[in-house]
């Protein structure tokens, strides 16, 4: 039987994750049965909350499971089929793929691209689950309205910088908070924000006080800490905060402290809320519809970070915990 | 001019307040003028937000102003009127009254109460301010289930036990978190919790697991602190937390640091939100609709500890802060 490379979970990290925790194997290619396709991989994704994955114990998706493949989003190739829906050549996407150079999976597991609307690769980012996640938490749950003040942390991020161009588009300022300044000039230069913000520079609360003369309406949370702490001060009555990540601390292996900040809640009336953009499919159509065409039409940009070579996954996912991407970070085969 | 007596905020207290912020006074009382009452005061309420309005600057009701009158809820009886809608003898609510063993108000500041369907300081309590604090929390933000776990700290307080009623009328289960056996008594036996826990004793988490064996689906929180840490642990997916009031750390000087929930909160896609009934005032009606009934039949009881005597009101008001009362804290004149 042919054999194909895997990217193998070989251990389970405590804090920061690095390399030991990887393996390449080689493991056999099955041929497909009916009802499944042969893939070949084009664009593997990246995710922040790939790292809830790697502990043990319940969340909201199952852990990897050590000496099996890792998963994620995957752009492939259909080389063969045994599902009549599909044909060799067809561009298809699904987002729990394993990390293989090729690989055989039920038909079910994934859905055709349309490559005339956007490159395939968009369809691990802006029109796939990071842009999903920027419409569903900042619409869902920030509700903006236009005239509003939208403050995104990680807004040089693959979701970040779509809640960013969204808010734009419906007429909100949109100030972005980012750790280098290349990024912050990405912000107001590329992708239209009004200011953007170095949080490694000092004096965090006067130059966000300064970007957001009427206060903060909506603070879509990617990064949690003592950034996020600094937007909580500047929150308006009633503003929404969609809790998006915490990547600050996803690799803290006890529960960090911080303010509370109920008291203040309560008497701002303020609105807190968790999400997993798993539990929207239902809103998916609704949310690609909407993304399409901005993206079409230049609204929505699109930046990734594109690694090369399969064998680059286990550094592209080790590069999100050092901010080493700008937009979505992808590996190329 | 009569002369009457009056409650006057002396000082801003800095942290826990004591009698020294108090002083008493004998204040002029005017005649009403054209669409003016003349009141005298039959039942004085105290509630855990004054401690906010002794504090300068701003926050969602103004501070009270030193050498002025305190002021809250009270229920009073017509003694002279000058606006067509009102009769000497009418019983009256006003939710924002001085202070005064008797005074004049616009009409506007207050409304008949119809002691045919309850007695009449019910309306500082369960068919006022409490009472539809605690409807407006549990159903719009906690909106619960039948079969639900609902878990409300300051339980045997005025909102807290009748959340807990709410609750079990809607065929949730109830466990309330109070800080003496005297009251964990009282919400099990005379209020129908499903279950109590008493804070002050050791294995808060081992005791909540054991009481909400399905964990917890509603967190209405009146208290904050190490009590709401405790049951945050054991909330379940898609959880609502109702933010009603952090009374452990209102005299608090500094915000207070806990765990970080967010991460959580992501994980678990949990909404948490803080409220203030003033901003619910198109919803009373209905709320006093759905309560009255109950109160009437027995469904939902009302507990007040009542002191004697207008002169009681410092000391009853500081009370609330070291857990005196039991139900609804009330000065009768």
């Amino acid at each position: 039987m042919k054999k194909v490379k895997q990217i193998t979970f070989a251990a389970r990290p405590t804090g920061l994750p690095d390399a030991s925790i990887f393996r390449i194997d080689e493991v056999p290619l099955p041929d497909p049965k009916e009802g499944e396709l042969q893939l070949k991989g084009m664009f593997y994704s990246v995710d922040p909350y790939m790292r809830g994955r790697m502990n043990e114990g319940e969340s909201y998706v199952p852990p990897f499971q050590v000496n099996n493949a890792l998963e994620g989003g995957v752009v492939a190739e259909v080389t063969a089929s045994r599902d009549p829906k599909f044909q060799p050549g067809d561009v298809v996407h699904g987002p729990y793929l394993p990390w293989r150079t090729e690989m055989t999976v039920p038909a079910s597991a994934v859905q055709k691209v349309d490559a005339s609307l956007a490159p395939p690769s968009y369809y691990l980012g802006v029109l796939g689950m990071t842009g999903l996640t920027a419409y569903i938490g900042l619409m869902d749950i920030g509700k903006p309205k236009a005239g509003e003040t939208v403050v995104v942390s990680g807004a040089a991020g693959a979701v970040g910088s779509v809640v960013g161009q969204i808010a734009k588009h419906l007429g909100c300022r949109a100030v972005g908070i980012a750790g280098s300044e290349e990024k912050v000039k990405l912000l107001t230069e590329y992708f239209g924000f009004d200011a953007a913000i170095n949080y490694n520079e000092p004096g965090l609360d006067d130059r966000l006080s300064t970007s957001c003369p009427n206060g903060v309406d909506i603070y879509f949370d990617n990064v949690g800490g003592e950034v996020s702490d600094a937007v909580m001060r500047q929150l308006n009555f009633f503003a929404r905060v969609p809790l998006c990540g915490q990547i600050s601390y996803y690799n803290a292996t006890e529960v960090p402290t911080g303010p509370r900040w109920q008291g203040f809640m309560v008497t701002r009336s303020i609105l807190m809320q968790g999400f997993i953009i798993r539990n929207y499919a239902s809103r998916f159509r609704e949310g690609i519809e909407f993304l399409a065409p901005l993206v079409k039409a230049g609204k929505i940009k699109s930046e990734e970070t594109v690694a090369e070579g399969f064998e680059k996954l286990p550094e592209a996912l080790l590069g999100l915990f050092s901010g080493k991407n700008k937009g979505k970070m992808i590996v190329k085969a």
